[in-house]
């Protein structure tokens, strides 16, 4: 039985403690609709108790079916093209890596070979060549926190690719949101625990500031007095301040102020919504998921006859 | 002379068409100090005409003051553990990955060794190694676009690196901001000519179809109807929109209206805010940048005291 090692879902468990197996029924070429149908045998090489075989089991089996769809003949020439042109090293692997297209985290850092890209292009789903095990892996096969694929870029140099894509869950084996997580200028300066701090960039460290204060006010914790911990106790004077930075950063365009005035006033209508969103409990991750979705192609449009309606 | 590779700037490059030499007068040892001192041999091997000799000079002389002050056995115990435990390749190698601080766009990727790390840590700047020249190289040191780096990020396997930093203009060798602008799902959907579009994550995403819209406005182009245009073309309706949606907002607190809600408002203020940012040629980059500057530790303390005596 020739199989290609990427159709074994070979993480696959089940509940029973004993093998699974689905067995091979051969496969069929339909010149019609390009594409090859195969059963393959799966064997669960790790048998947990505490899992649900009827959730992985449905999980594995889309998973698989994606996979057995890849037909590298029905990429469009333009996109072979570019995996042919891909300067793979002498493993036949490029590093891929795995970025939050809402927050722009890095998620993750893996390799992917030509196969894993394939896959990848194919299911949607962040999809990596295993070094150590030597066999294709899709994260989330085990953990169901699979990273959905928005698009997948390469690099000017082309032996460098970004998963662009959204996460299900956290993608660390620890359960951290990102692999990321020990900052050497933490250790450097404070000589503090590693794995306190993850790899922010603005808009979510200043997003992690906020929570953290507010974790202080609820805790009523003393800690240092600060403008923010004011606004998150104060409903009226936040609110008026919210209202109050829109006017002012509208002024900077109808008073024709200067550039530097208008990214002021933008920062401030940002900072004090934000405080809004964390007394919400709502994350700056859901507010640009729904922008994604809303303005996504024909979004903008779309919000066009909402108003136009309204 | 015995001088490690990386004091060497090899890709110095003078105005005369001649070689330039520094010559080596040795070096010392201050205990106190803890500094190493020294001059090295540098030699222009690419000649080029039209670079002004000073301005390069004088930043390859700084960078290598900066890497000249390395001193690994400076660095706290914890970073040195830390760098003790890096699972560095066969070839003693990480991937190293630079990433913009304020808009999380993943810049370029490399790889580093140990000394590109050290380097990278007390020069604050990007620092990989070369694999095709055996050699350290900064990013920057040819095209003055360095990046700055703000945190260095390990992963939890501790073979991936996160250069955390702002470049200081673009980073890829071609003139675009990053190396990432081929994208697969455009080739493979649009059959369009490679490199028309950026990795770029929501908030970009959106801030680049504005511009866009702008840019068709400006050029009186006829193009689709949208809602974008009419708020480009209209400040009045734009900016009582942006009232508005912050009034919106602020209602979803007073009100205690559900979490989607509020995520929607925010969504709307966040999107007409950008498009009078679009208008005053803000970029979103520029208020990430005031949002960090302002808010960095003791700046919301700051802001506090600022506004307190307002």
């Amino acid at each position: 039985m020739a199989v290609s090692y990427y159709l074994c879902p070979q993480s696959l468990r089940v509940s029973s403690g004993s093998r699974l197996f689905i067995s091979n029924s051969g496969y069929s070429w339909d010149n019609h609709k390009k594409r090859i149908h195969h059963l393959v045998c799966a064997s669960a090489r790790q048998p947990e108790k505490d899992l649900c075989l009827e959730s992985k089991l449905l999980h594995l089996l889309l998973l698989w079916v994606r996979r057995v769809e890849v037909d590298p003949h029905l990429s469009p020439p333009k996109v072979q093209t570019l995996l042919d042109n891909v300067k793979w090293d002498d493993k036949g692997l490029a590093v891929a890596i795995a970025q939050n297209v809402d927050t722009g985290a890095i998620l993750m850092q893996g390799f992917a070979n030509r196969d894993a890209v394939v896959t990848a292009i194919s299911s949607r789903k962040a999809t990596f060549y295993s070094r150590s095990r030597s066999m294709l892996w899709t994260k989330g096969e085990t953990s169901n926190n699979f990273i959905n694929i928005h698009d997948i870029f390469f690099d000017c140099d082309r032996d460098s690719i970004i998963y662009l894509g959204k996460p299900d869950g956290p993608t660390c084996h620890t359960g951290s949101e990102t692999c990321y997580y020990t900052s050497v200028f933490d250790l450097k300066e404070h000589q503090q625990v590693e794995g306190n701090e993850l790899a922010l960039t603005t808009l979510y460290s200043l997003e992690s500031t906020i929570l953290q204060r507010k974790s202080e006010v609820e805790a009523e914790q003393s800690g240092k007095p600060s403008w923010t911990k004011r606004l998150l106790l104060d409903n009226h004077l936040l609110c008026s301040k919210i209202r109050e930075e829109a006017d002012e950063l509208c002024r900077t365009l109808e008073e024709n102020e200067d550039k530097s005035r208008t990214a002021s006033e933008m920062a401030d209508v940002l900072y004090h919504a934000m405080v809004l969103l964390a007394l919400k409990d709502v994350k700056v991750e859901d507010v640009m998921q729904v922008l994604r979705q809303r303005f996504s192609k024909s979004g903008i449009e779309e919000k066009k006859s909402r108003v136009s309606q309204g």
